[in-house]
């Protein structure tokens, strides 16, 4: 259950309101999801990570979709239930397929592997790896 | 400093440098980096991560960059200095810019955050979120 | 659900109870938390953790409130549900508000985020950081 | 070794001196450190992640001590070793003792430890922690 | 809420088919648990988790109750609510009695918590700990 | 480089030497690793901390190498190196072999990874696991 009251629009100050329908103008859809409906019980914080999320997550030398599977990849690793659930959402709505979901949480669970060979065996960086 | 020695191409066993000659062969290179070198004492270990690593990591439904990219988020967010250092030279072969890199760090960063806001608040999923 | 029943006072043996007795004493309250009785399935870490509790979470050099702060942020950091709800009960009895809640998830996003930029640039220390 | 170039001062384009300018001038030091330079390789990271802590980090309903005490909790639990450097020589600055800074570590351990008693009993969370 | 379907039994493609008879083969039961009912959306993911965990799992110079023990350690540290389930359930099968548990958890909780103070105090490793 | 001086033992208060006396009477050496002349600069947590470890790593239900064997799993998933070459060095003492090692990092590093696989398929937990 969450830690706060969920602030829907319509309770919302001028000032949330603004952000949320910024976030629904960028997005090109009618609704919020919980995680801003949370956070918009302290505005300061609202508005910096949304501003963060729009200009980290938009288009770039990654493009946006290479993007979520990133952020998918960090949520799992870390176990955030809410992230994986709104993130992967938002990857399947920018052309992951169910095969490229398969694939990302394989390398995820590789990576989490072998992450541990490297720092069990405490196993030392080649000199070719590091930059010049 | 290693917890073991780290097993060079001309002192090890037959089994181990068939895997050693894979590696090579598979990435078009003429030497083996000191992960494989570790974990060589355990020839099991040895050929079951090579296996997994080559399956995992081969074009799929992801192209060999992505899950690159997902591989060094997932280290990055684990703090493994040697699968950074790895993993980011891989990276960079396959085609990842300093910039790309830049921006591969920025979502990293954004999502271990928003990641304990929505663990913080304890943010209910989105039934919109969930599967029909 | 609990991975071992929950231990009631009435049920309890006597080295439990003079447990539960002292956490109700000491807190000024009349019930103990699901905590102390999961734990009192094994006596020895009951009262070893309420007594190592007891000494580290007491006033001293930092307030008790800074410390339940500081407990929430671990919490939040590791992704433990209980705890989180657990302490941000204390944390609110001591005097937390929502301002400071708010104020403290953002600090602990913040610190999460600067984390991966860190090593994921792999950043060396600086020296006027360092001890002469 | 870092994976980028540290951008000093004199080397820095406008954008960025006047990144470092500010830091100079809000944290009333004539130096910039590491952290810095090396995220000035991407200007808008940069940028962003100096406003965010200029903000998150200011005197609130909290106050920057206690902010700071937070942060390194994080960082050590995270095990970020730049950041437990630099954020305990800040908190340092603000006024942290070794006795504040040794309890500070007791805290950090103790959530650590009963966050693994949490979950690995997979206690449920009291209703009366839950929100009415 | 499952991101995928369990495949059942009689729905599944002769390839899962043949992965759930040999897990049901070698573990002597008629049943199949929904880890591998979820990851089989992704035959190849199916299969070489089988074997890895088939081959790591196997008696060797470590016992399989010790395997099972360590499993449970490292999830509950991760906090992986299924593996702790799943495990803790194998674990049991093996010999694991309440006691040895309860000791299990202690450890998990004691090294989480020294590992924090190591990590604070940024402690150097002593020479002797090092290999010759 | 650590965070505080090394407390040696000519240089340590009574109680300071109490406890190192007692580590090295119970450990049958004459010398004191760096975590205990790291932890003296607080005797409160050098005491608390040595009782804890020395009640929990006692023989009981599990033997002392298990319980080294989980240690040094959980610092490897945390990727705590101080700790990973003191419990290595303390299991090799109590009979761990390299094979016995290098399973052990197969297990951790599978667990690390099928945790991930769980966490991100979201899979649920059987009913044939719950406690009746």
């Amino acid at each position: 259950m969450a830690m706060v009251d969920l602030i829907e629009y319509e309770d919302a100050s001028p000032e949330v309101k603004a952000v949320y329908d910024d976030i629904m103008a960028t997005r090109k859809t009618d609704w919020v999801n919980n995680f801003w409906k949370a956070i918009a019980n302290h505005p300061p914080t609202l508005k910096r990570t949304w501003e963060t999320i729009k200009e980290v997550m938009a288009p770039g030398a990654l493009d946006p979709l290479t993007k979520e599977l990133v952020y998918v990849a960090v949520s799992v690793t870390n176990n955030c239930e809410y992230c994986i659930h709104s993130h992967t959402a938002s990857a399947r709505k920018k052309g992951m397929t169910d095969e490229m979901f398969a694939e990302l949480l394989a390398v995820v669970a590789l990576a989490n592997s072998a992450n541990r060979l490297a720092n069990g065996y405490e196993i030392p960086v080649d000199e070719a790896f590091r930059r010049p």
